[in-house]
């Protein structure tokens, strides 16, 4: 990932998501993604994928043609399931992600590590492929959940949920984390506990009000960005002027 | 869920889920859950996907056709989602599931209300659909999550992260809640948070190594089963079995 944000000079990741489409618009998907991919991809390093895509395109029908499209244009694909669920599940999940073509699937780290994260992390060292971890999402409910205080099991210590989960992604050798964009500070504790090994990756830039200078200052080393170009009038010009913010704010 | 559990007298759930098949398997994957699903179908009242099935097949092309099959035998369809996403993308994936005929989705109270579950709630509301919510899962690794100590940002006072989500789920109306076979004690403990109002949903028995009387007696009211009926040599026979052992621990 490193190597192919240097090459390309940009730390944007593109979040290929599109609204909801009912039956009738459905047909238009794929063009529409194949257009914006190619239009925005020399100001990124990467493309996030969600079920918005996903869902009513299929992984091995529409999507993983628009993955080969991304891996021509030299950028990674992630897979932003947010898998959560038992171990023998996110297993077989992990393996389809993957046969689709996909770099690095995103988790959960709520789930525990024994039957939980465990085999999605040997599949991914099997396959050489990546596992990116949630410590703090974007939206305002994450309070409730990453937010929480939590007592820990090992030190009896009270802490936060999203610190114990960023000590988890150090401990379970990570490929990265997730942290809100809309969360600086957050940014700031969570990469004091990751140190440099462990990049942050920080979805919630523009329109979810995330700023691209504070989440990087704060030690944010990837953005990611959806609606903010998708829904632009010129995505190529608004991931452009992304891209440059983000490099001078390094 | 109650009437189609009355008029097929069983509270048996089939998870409906098959090991990850290589690219060279799938093409046999539709035939072998639709065979599956009608020699099972007499014996049980609902049908849970899980990723096994929509990745392969997709939720459009493959599934809707057995959502369809299930329904025709009087079955109802849940998906086994997990979503836990931010709000407008939780709202997006309901949608499309909605839209393939599913009339359930599941859910992880772990993202929090605001921007998180709400949406999801809307949306089962306009459509006249559910939402089931995770309490408790079945594997080892979920005593770092949903067993872990919280303080409750309500009271100030400790607490199970699994009885705050029962709670949430009492306060938000959810459709049910699941809870593992494998953890009898909290069964009983969550069942006695939600009342008789919320229904208890309980997966992991047989494979897992959870006992289809000990879920029933703790307040289980439907038994999710996968792999103990998928894998069996005769899985009539065996959810039949399983179906007559709830009706007489009940």
């Amino acid at each position: 990932m490193e190597e192919t944000s240097k090459n390309k000079q940009s730390s944007i990741i593109l979040a290929l998501d599109f609204p909801y489409q009912g039956k009738q618009e459905r047909g238009n998907l794929l063009t529409k993604a194949k257009n914006l991919l190619d239009t925005v991809s020399p100001y990124i390093c990467a493309v996030k994928f969600n079920h918005h895509l996903t869902l009513p395109l299929g992984i091995f029908d529409g999507v993983q043609a628009l993955v080969e499209q991304a891996h021509k244009r030299g950028l990674l694909a992630i897979m932003d399931c947010k898998v959560n669920d038992i171990g023998n599940t996110n297993n077989v999940i992990a393996e389809y992600y993957y046969d689709a073509g996909f770099d690095a699937v995103i988790a959960n780290p709520f789930v525990g590590l024994e039957q939980g994260i465990k085999p999605i992390l040997d599949v991914a060292t099997e396959r050489h492929r990546g596992v990116i971890l949630l410590a703090y999402m974007s939206h305002k409910g994450a309070a409730e959940g990453y937010g929480q205080t939590i007592r820990d099991a090992e030190t009896g210590v009270e802490t936060k949920q999203y610190l114990a989960f960023a000590r988890k992604a150090a401990r379970w050798n990570a490929d990265g984390v997730v942290v809100g964009a809309t969360v600086p500070e957050k940014i700031r504790e969570i990469r004091f506990v990751l140190g440099e090994e462990v990049p942050i990756y920080s979805p919630g830039v523009g329109a979810q009000g995330g700023s691209v200078e504070d989440s990087v200052k704060a030690g944010a080393r990837y953005l990611i960005v959806g609606r903010e170009i998708v829904h632009a009038d010129d995505p190529a010009y608004r991931a452009e002027t992304l891209r440059q913010k983000a490099e001078l704010a390094k």
